[in-house]
Protein backbone atom coordinates (compact mmCIF):
# COMPACT_ATOMS: atom_id res chain seq x y z
CA UNK A 1 0.00 0.00 0.00
CA UNK A 2 1.58 3.50 -1.44
CA UNK A 3 1.08 6.39 0.26
CA UNK A 4 2.27 9.79 1.09
CA UNK A 5 4.93 11.05 3.18
CA UNK A 6 4.15 12.31 6.20
CA UNK A 7 6.43 14.84 6.54
CA UNK A 8 4.42 18.35 6.09
CA UNK A 9 4.64 19.94 3.09
CA UNK A 10 5.62 24.01 3.30
CA UNK A 11 2.62 26.29 2.29
CA UNK A 12 1.98 29.63 2.96
CA UNK A 13 -1.73 30.68 3.88
CA UNK A 14 -2.64 33.88 2.80
CA UNK A 15 -5.29 35.77 4.82
CA UNK A 16 -7.71 34.79 2.27
CA UNK A 17 -7.31 31.13 2.67
CA UNK A 18 -9.62 29.45 5.35
CA UNK A 19 -7.26 27.97 8.36
CA UNK A 20 -7.14 24.53 8.22
CA UNK A 21 -8.83 23.41 11.08
CA UNK A 22 -7.41 20.85 14.37
CA UNK A 23 -9.95 19.42 16.34
CA UNK A 24 -8.52 18.60 20.40
CA UNK A 25 -10.82 15.80 21.88
CA UNK A 26 -9.56 15.54 25.51
CA UNK A 27 -10.84 14.31 28.71
CA UNK A 28 -10.06 15.67 32.25
CA UNK A 29 -9.37 12.63 33.63
CA UNK A 30 -6.76 11.74 30.93
CA UNK A 31 -3.33 11.63 32.05
CA UNK A 32 -1.59 12.33 28.90
CA UNK A 33 -4.22 15.19 27.67
CA UNK A 34 -2.20 17.32 30.54
CA UNK A 35 0.79 17.69 28.18
CA UNK A 36 -1.31 18.15 25.06
CA UNK A 37 -3.24 21.20 26.41
CA UNK A 38 -0.59 22.75 27.63
CA UNK A 39 1.07 22.67 24.10
CA UNK A 40 -1.36 22.87 21.71
CA UNK A 41 -1.46 26.03 21.54
CA UNK A 42 1.54 27.31 21.08
CA UNK A 43 1.75 24.72 18.32
CA UNK A 44 -1.04 25.33 16.54
CA UNK A 45 -0.25 28.80 15.86
CA UNK A 46 2.68 28.55 13.73
CA UNK A 47 1.51 25.49 12.25
CA UNK A 48 -1.87 27.84 11.08
CA UNK A 49 -4.48 25.40 12.40
CA UNK A 50 -7.63 26.96 13.97
CA UNK A 51 -8.00 24.39 16.82
CA UNK A 52 -11.51 23.58 18.38
CA UNK A 53 -11.10 22.43 21.77
CA UNK A 54 -13.96 19.58 22.48
CA UNK A 55 -14.29 18.12 25.71
CA UNK A 56 -15.78 14.83 26.04
CA UNK A 57 -16.11 11.68 28.14
CA UNK A 58 -14.35 8.74 28.55
CA UNK A 59 -16.31 6.59 30.87
CA UNK A 60 -19.01 5.92 28.12
CA UNK A 61 -16.84 4.52 25.51
CA UNK A 62 -14.92 2.47 28.48
CA UNK A 63 -18.14 1.12 29.17
CA UNK A 64 -18.62 0.08 25.73
CA UNK A 65 -15.65 -1.95 25.85
CA UNK A 66 -16.03 -3.54 28.80
CA UNK A 67 -14.19 -1.30 31.27
CA UNK A 68 -15.52 0.00 34.37
CA UNK A 69 -12.05 2.12 35.34
CA UNK A 70 -8.90 3.49 33.75
CA UNK A 71 -7.45 1.06 31.77
CA UNK A 72 -4.20 2.20 33.85
CA UNK A 73 -5.98 0.92 36.72
CA UNK A 74 -6.96 -2.15 35.36
CA UNK A 75 -3.51 -3.27 33.73
CA UNK A 76 -1.05 -2.55 36.42
CA UNK A 77 1.81 -2.80 35.02
CA UNK A 78 0.50 -0.50 31.62
CA UNK A 79 -0.29 2.19 35.25
CA UNK A 80 3.16 1.88 36.66
CA UNK A 81 4.47 2.61 33.31
CA UNK A 82 2.44 5.59 32.39
CA UNK A 83 3.48 7.45 35.60
CA UNK A 84 6.88 7.10 35.37
CA UNK A 85 6.37 7.90 31.62
CA UNK A 86 4.03 11.25 32.09
CA UNK A 87 6.39 12.21 34.94
CA UNK A 88 9.37 12.02 31.92
CA UNK A 89 7.35 13.96 29.42
CA UNK A 90 6.76 16.58 31.77
CA UNK A 91 10.12 16.70 33.09
CA UNK A 92 10.86 17.30 28.90
CA UNK A 93 8.24 20.17 28.62
CA UNK A 94 9.56 21.72 32.16
CA UNK A 95 5.64 21.09 33.17
CA UNK A 96 5.28 20.48 36.76
CA UNK A 97 4.36 17.01 37.76
CA UNK A 98 2.33 15.75 40.97
CA UNK A 99 0.52 12.42 40.95
CA UNK A 100 -2.49 12.94 42.35
CA UNK A 101 -3.80 10.49 44.69
CA UNK A 102 -7.43 10.54 43.18
CA UNK A 103 -7.30 8.63 39.65
CA UNK A 104 -9.05 8.61 37.75
CA UNK A 105 -11.06 11.47 38.76
CA UNK A 106 -14.46 12.56 38.10
CA UNK A 107 -14.17 15.22 35.17
CA UNK A 108 -18.12 15.63 34.58
CA UNK A 109 -18.12 19.37 36.23
CA UNK A 110 -15.27 19.95 34.87
CA UNK A 111 -16.23 18.99 31.30
CA UNK A 112 -19.48 21.14 31.77
CA UNK A 113 -17.71 24.07 32.63
CA UNK A 114 -14.88 23.96 30.21
CA UNK A 115 -17.90 24.57 27.13
CA UNK A 116 -19.31 27.06 28.62
CA UNK A 117 -15.72 28.67 29.17
CA UNK A 118 -14.93 28.00 25.37
CA UNK A 119 -18.46 29.69 24.37
CA UNK A 120 -17.70 32.57 26.17
CA UNK A 121 -13.74 33.03 25.26
CA UNK A 122 -12.16 32.02 28.77
CA UNK A 123 -12.26 28.22 28.10
CA UNK A 124 -8.72 27.47 26.58
CA UNK A 125 -7.03 29.23 29.88
CA UNK A 126 -10.05 27.30 32.25
CA UNK A 127 -8.81 23.92 30.45
CA UNK A 128 -5.07 24.34 31.05
CA UNK A 129 -5.85 25.32 34.72
CA UNK A 130 -7.64 22.73 35.74
CA UNK A 131 -5.11 20.24 34.08
CA UNK A 132 -2.48 21.76 35.92
CA UNK A 133 -4.35 21.71 38.99
CA UNK A 134 -4.88 18.06 38.58
CA UNK A 135 -1.51 16.90 37.26
CA UNK A 136 0.82 19.76 37.82
CA UNK A 137 -0.17 19.79 41.69
CA UNK A 138 -2.21 16.95 42.46
CA UNK A 139 -5.38 17.79 43.37
CA UNK A 140 -8.63 16.74 42.84
CA UNK A 141 -10.36 18.16 40.17
CA UNK A 142 -13.67 16.19 41.12
CA UNK A 143 -14.38 18.58 44.17
CA UNK A 144 -16.54 21.23 42.84
CA UNK A 145 -14.86 23.61 45.28
CA UNK A 146 -11.37 22.70 43.24
CA UNK A 147 -13.33 23.93 40.52
CA UNK A 148 -14.68 26.87 41.95
CA UNK A 149 -11.43 27.86 42.99
CA UNK A 150 -10.03 28.14 39.88
CA UNK A 151 -12.87 29.90 38.23
CA UNK A 152 -12.66 32.64 40.76
CA UNK A 153 -8.84 32.69 40.05
CA UNK A 154 -9.96 33.56 36.27
CA UNK A 155 -12.29 35.68 38.02
CA UNK A 156 -15.57 34.18 36.93
CA UNK A 157 -18.55 34.08 38.67
CA UNK A 158 -17.87 30.50 40.25
CA UNK A 159 -21.77 30.38 41.09
CA UNK A 160 -23.17 31.81 38.39
CA UNK A 161 -20.60 29.80 36.08
CA UNK A 162 -21.07 26.49 37.62
CA UNK A 163 -25.39 26.89 37.65
CA UNK A 164 -25.17 27.30 33.78
CA UNK A 165 -22.88 24.46 33.40
CA UNK A 166 -25.40 21.72 35.38
CA UNK A 167 -28.27 23.84 32.61
CA UNK A 168 -29.55 20.57 30.39
CA UNK A 169 -27.97 22.64 27.53
CA UNK A 170 -24.95 21.99 28.87
CA UNK A 171 -25.27 18.41 30.24
CA UNK A 172 -26.65 17.82 26.21
CA UNK A 173 -23.77 19.32 24.24
CA UNK A 174 -21.57 16.87 26.70
CA UNK A 175 -23.07 13.84 26.10
CA UNK A 176 -23.42 15.15 22.27
CA UNK A 177 -19.67 15.74 22.01
CA UNK A 178 -19.05 12.14 23.48
CA UNK A 179 -21.31 10.42 21.16
CA UNK A 180 -19.16 12.31 18.21
CA UNK A 181 -16.29 11.41 19.74
CA UNK A 182 -17.40 8.08 19.35
CA UNK A 183 -18.72 8.12 16.23
CA UNK A 184 -15.23 9.08 15.11
CA UNK A 185 -13.64 6.60 16.34
CA UNK A 186 -12.48 7.48 19.25
CA UNK A 187 -11.25 5.39 22.28
CA UNK A 188 -8.79 7.60 24.14
CA UNK A 189 -7.44 10.93 25.19
CA UNK A 190 -6.12 12.70 24.30
CA UNK A 191 -7.38 12.52 19.99
CA UNK A 192 -6.91 15.16 17.52
CA UNK A 193 -9.21 14.67 14.05
CA UNK A 194 -8.27 16.65 10.86
CA UNK A 195 -10.99 18.21 8.48
CA UNK A 196 -10.61 15.28 6.80
CA UNK A 197 -11.25 12.95 9.32
CA UNK A 198 -7.45 11.46 9.99
CA UNK A 199 -7.69 10.64 13.68
CA UNK A 200 -4.54 10.88 15.89
CA UNK A 201 -4.26 9.72 19.40
CA UNK A 202 -1.94 10.42 22.14
CA UNK A 203 0.07 13.83 22.84
CA UNK A 204 2.75 12.63 21.33
CA UNK A 205 0.83 12.20 17.35
CA UNK A 206 -0.15 16.28 18.03
CA UNK A 207 3.06 17.22 15.56
CA UNK A 208 1.66 14.87 13.02
CA UNK A 209 -1.74 15.54 13.29
CA UNK A 210 -0.95 19.40 13.11
CA UNK A 211 0.95 18.44 9.86
CA UNK A 212 -1.95 16.27 7.97
CA UNK A 213 -4.39 19.45 8.86
CA UNK A 214 -2.08 21.74 6.82
CA UNK A 215 -2.11 19.45 4.16
CA UNK B 1 8.00 16.36 41.78
CA UNK B 2 10.92 17.68 40.42
CA UNK B 3 13.07 16.30 37.57
CA UNK B 4 15.99 16.49 34.93
CA UNK B 5 14.60 17.16 31.47
CA UNK B 6 14.65 14.64 28.93
CA UNK B 7 16.54 16.36 26.76
CA UNK B 8 20.26 14.69 25.88
CA UNK B 9 22.67 16.24 27.04
CA UNK B 10 25.74 16.59 24.53
CA UNK B 11 28.45 13.84 26.00
CA UNK B 12 31.33 12.74 23.83
CA UNK B 13 31.71 9.34 24.43
CA UNK B 14 36.40 8.26 23.76
CA UNK B 15 36.73 5.01 23.30
CA UNK B 16 37.98 4.26 26.84
CA UNK B 17 34.25 5.11 28.06
CA UNK B 18 31.84 2.02 27.67
CA UNK B 19 29.30 2.70 25.40
CA UNK B 20 25.81 2.89 26.85
CA UNK B 21 23.25 -0.04 26.50
CA UNK B 22 20.07 -0.23 25.79
CA UNK B 23 17.92 -3.31 25.50
CA UNK B 24 15.62 -3.71 22.49
CA UNK B 25 12.70 -6.03 23.16
CA UNK B 26 10.38 -6.85 20.33
CA UNK B 27 7.83 -9.12 19.81
CA UNK B 28 7.48 -10.44 15.82
CA UNK B 29 3.63 -10.12 16.29
CA UNK B 30 3.66 -6.90 17.33
CA UNK B 31 2.85 -3.87 14.34
CA UNK B 32 5.03 -0.65 15.66
CA UNK B 33 8.21 -2.92 16.62
CA UNK B 34 7.99 -2.99 12.63
CA UNK B 35 9.28 0.55 12.53
CA UNK B 36 11.28 0.17 15.71
CA UNK B 37 13.02 -2.46 14.05
CA UNK B 38 13.49 -1.07 11.09
CA UNK B 39 15.50 2.36 12.33
CA UNK B 40 16.85 1.65 15.42
CA UNK B 41 20.14 0.66 14.24
CA UNK B 42 20.72 3.87 12.19
CA UNK B 43 19.70 5.28 15.20
CA UNK B 44 21.65 3.69 18.27
CA UNK B 45 24.87 4.22 16.36
CA UNK B 46 25.36 8.01 16.35
CA UNK B 47 23.83 8.02 19.77
CA UNK B 48 26.45 5.90 21.19
CA UNK B 49 24.53 2.95 22.19
CA UNK B 50 25.39 -0.15 21.95
CA UNK B 51 22.19 -2.30 21.34
CA UNK B 52 20.63 -5.58 22.77
CA UNK B 53 18.39 -6.85 20.61
CA UNK B 54 15.99 -9.27 22.95
CA UNK B 55 13.63 -11.04 20.92
CA UNK B 56 10.17 -12.37 23.61
CA UNK B 57 6.73 -13.43 23.46
CA UNK B 58 3.58 -10.84 24.63
CA UNK B 59 1.11 -14.16 24.34
CA UNK B 60 2.12 -15.31 27.99
CA UNK B 61 2.25 -11.65 29.19
CA UNK B 62 -1.05 -10.97 27.12
CA UNK B 63 -2.40 -13.84 28.79
CA UNK B 64 -1.67 -12.47 32.57
CA UNK B 65 -3.57 -9.79 31.46
CA UNK B 66 -6.67 -11.89 30.83
CA UNK B 67 -6.55 -11.62 27.32
CA UNK B 68 -6.58 -14.16 25.04
CA UNK B 69 -5.49 -12.01 21.49
CA UNK B 70 -4.43 -8.43 20.68
CA UNK B 71 -5.55 -5.96 22.70
CA UNK B 72 -6.26 -4.84 18.88
CA UNK B 73 -8.44 -7.43 17.72
CA UNK B 74 -9.77 -7.48 20.92
CA UNK B 75 -11.05 -4.02 21.22
CA UNK B 76 -11.88 -3.02 17.38
CA UNK B 77 -12.04 1.01 17.52
CA UNK B 78 -8.08 0.46 18.50
CA UNK B 79 -7.12 -1.82 16.17
CA UNK B 80 -9.09 -0.08 13.39
CA UNK B 81 -6.58 3.05 14.67
CA UNK B 82 -3.31 1.36 14.66
CA UNK B 83 -3.72 -0.06 11.28
CA UNK B 84 -4.12 3.32 9.80
CA UNK B 85 -1.67 5.21 12.16
CA UNK B 86 0.93 2.32 11.11
CA UNK B 87 0.43 2.86 7.85
CA UNK B 88 1.34 6.81 8.20
CA UNK B 89 4.11 6.02 10.32
CA UNK B 90 5.50 3.78 8.12
CA UNK B 91 4.77 6.32 4.89
CA UNK B 92 6.56 9.21 7.00
CA UNK B 93 9.77 6.98 7.36
CA UNK B 94 9.29 5.21 3.62
CA UNK B 95 8.74 1.97 5.15
CA UNK B 96 6.57 -0.17 2.89
CA UNK B 97 3.50 -1.50 4.76
CA UNK B 98 1.04 -4.44 3.82
CA UNK B 99 -1.40 -4.99 6.27
CA UNK B 100 -1.27 -9.01 6.40
CA UNK B 101 -4.62 -10.93 6.18
CA UNK B 102 -3.53 -12.45 9.02
CA UNK B 103 -2.81 -10.67 12.75
CA UNK B 104 -1.44 -11.87 15.18
CA UNK B 105 0.57 -14.08 14.03
CA UNK B 106 2.70 -17.27 15.39
CA UNK B 107 6.21 -15.69 16.29
CA UNK B 108 7.56 -18.03 18.05
CA UNK B 109 9.21 -19.77 15.56
CA UNK B 110 11.15 -16.40 14.09
CA UNK B 111 11.58 -15.51 17.97
CA UNK B 112 14.17 -18.60 18.54
CA UNK B 113 15.67 -18.21 15.25
CA UNK B 114 16.67 -14.67 15.97
CA UNK B 115 18.20 -15.64 19.04
CA UNK B 116 20.23 -18.04 16.67
CA UNK B 117 21.09 -15.68 14.25
CA UNK B 118 21.82 -12.76 17.39
CA UNK B 119 24.39 -15.43 18.74
CA UNK B 120 25.99 -16.16 14.94
CA UNK B 121 26.04 -11.94 14.07
CA UNK B 122 23.07 -12.59 11.58
CA UNK B 123 20.36 -12.04 13.73
CA UNK B 124 19.59 -8.60 13.07
CA UNK B 125 19.10 -8.66 9.54
CA UNK B 126 16.93 -11.82 10.12
CA UNK B 127 14.99 -9.54 12.39
CA UNK B 128 14.47 -6.51 9.78
CA UNK B 129 13.64 -9.22 7.02
CA UNK B 130 10.60 -10.90 9.20
CA UNK B 131 9.15 -7.55 9.88
CA UNK B 132 9.96 -6.33 6.39
CA UNK B 133 8.20 -9.98 5.47
CA UNK B 134 5.03 -9.78 7.60
CA UNK B 135 4.37 -5.97 7.64
CA UNK B 136 6.10 -4.92 4.71
CA UNK B 137 4.89 -7.56 2.00
CA UNK B 138 1.76 -9.10 4.38
CA UNK B 139 3.12 -12.44 4.67
CA UNK B 140 2.41 -14.63 7.16
CA UNK B 141 5.73 -15.12 8.99
CA UNK B 142 3.90 -18.20 11.21
CA UNK B 143 5.07 -20.62 8.59
CA UNK B 144 7.86 -22.60 9.15
CA UNK B 145 8.44 -22.24 4.82
CA UNK B 146 8.37 -18.39 5.49
CA UNK B 147 11.00 -18.46 8.31
CA UNK B 148 13.00 -20.79 6.00
CA UNK B 149 13.08 -18.61 2.46
CA UNK B 150 13.95 -16.03 4.63
CA UNK B 151 17.08 -17.48 6.14
CA UNK B 152 18.02 -19.23 2.57
CA UNK B 153 17.54 -15.49 1.07
CA UNK B 154 20.35 -15.00 4.04
CA UNK B 155 22.37 -17.78 2.97
CA UNK B 156 21.57 -19.80 5.97
CA UNK B 157 20.98 -23.37 6.08
CA UNK B 158 17.17 -23.20 6.70
CA UNK B 159 17.19 -26.56 7.92
CA UNK B 160 19.88 -26.49 10.19
CA UNK B 161 19.12 -23.52 11.58
CA UNK B 162 15.34 -24.13 12.17
CA UNK B 163 16.39 -27.42 13.89
CA UNK B 164 18.83 -25.81 16.35
CA UNK B 165 15.88 -23.11 16.83
CA UNK B 166 13.87 -25.57 17.89
CA UNK B 167 16.84 -27.09 20.30
CA UNK B 168 15.64 -27.17 24.17
CA UNK B 169 18.44 -24.75 24.81
CA UNK B 170 16.78 -21.77 22.39
CA UNK B 171 13.40 -22.66 23.69
CA UNK B 172 14.33 -22.42 27.17
CA UNK B 173 16.38 -18.91 26.18
CA UNK B 174 12.98 -17.52 25.01
CA UNK B 175 10.84 -18.77 27.59
CA UNK B 176 14.14 -17.44 29.82
CA UNK B 177 13.59 -13.91 27.70
CA UNK B 178 9.83 -13.52 28.36
CA UNK B 179 10.14 -14.03 32.06
CA UNK B 180 12.77 -11.39 32.19
CA UNK B 181 10.75 -9.13 30.24
CA UNK B 182 7.69 -9.31 32.61
CA UNK B 183 9.87 -9.03 35.74
CA UNK B 184 10.89 -5.81 33.95
CA UNK B 185 7.46 -4.46 34.05
CA UNK B 186 7.24 -5.03 30.16
CA UNK B 187 3.31 -5.27 28.98
CA UNK B 188 3.91 -4.59 25.33
CA UNK B 189 6.30 -4.09 22.31
CA UNK B 190 8.88 -2.34 21.69
CA UNK B 191 9.97 -1.29 24.70
CA UNK B 192 13.29 -0.03 25.46
CA UNK B 193 15.08 -0.45 28.66
CA UNK B 194 18.10 1.04 29.86
CA UNK B 195 20.96 0.14 31.86
CA UNK B 196 19.26 1.84 34.68
CA UNK B 197 16.26 0.05 34.43
CA UNK B 198 14.18 3.25 32.27
CA UNK B 199 11.63 1.73 30.77
CA UNK B 200 10.01 2.89 27.68
CA UNK B 201 7.11 1.77 25.41
CA UNK B 202 6.31 2.39 21.75
CA UNK B 203 8.37 2.90 18.98
CA UNK B 204 7.25 6.58 19.24
CA UNK B 205 10.12 6.49 22.52
CA UNK B 206 13.01 5.20 20.62
CA UNK B 207 14.70 8.93 20.20
CA UNK B 208 13.88 9.21 24.46
CA UNK B 209 14.80 6.02 25.16
CA UNK B 210 18.41 6.51 23.41
CA UNK B 211 18.59 10.04 25.03
CA UNK B 212 18.15 8.21 28.39
CA UNK B 213 20.55 5.30 27.71
CA UNK B 214 23.25 8.37 27.33
CA UNK B 215 22.71 9.94 30.48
Amino acid sequence: MKMESEAPTPLRYSPHMPAPTLDFWFEFASTYSYPAAMRIGALAQPAGAALRWRPFLLGPIFKAQGWDNSPFNLYPAKGRYMWRDLERVCGALGLPFVQPAQFPQNSVLAARVALVGLAQGWGEDFVRAVYAAEFGAGRNIGEPTAIAEILSALRRDADAVIAEANSDAIKAQLRSNTDEAARLGIFGAPSFVTAHGELFWGNDRLEAALAWARR
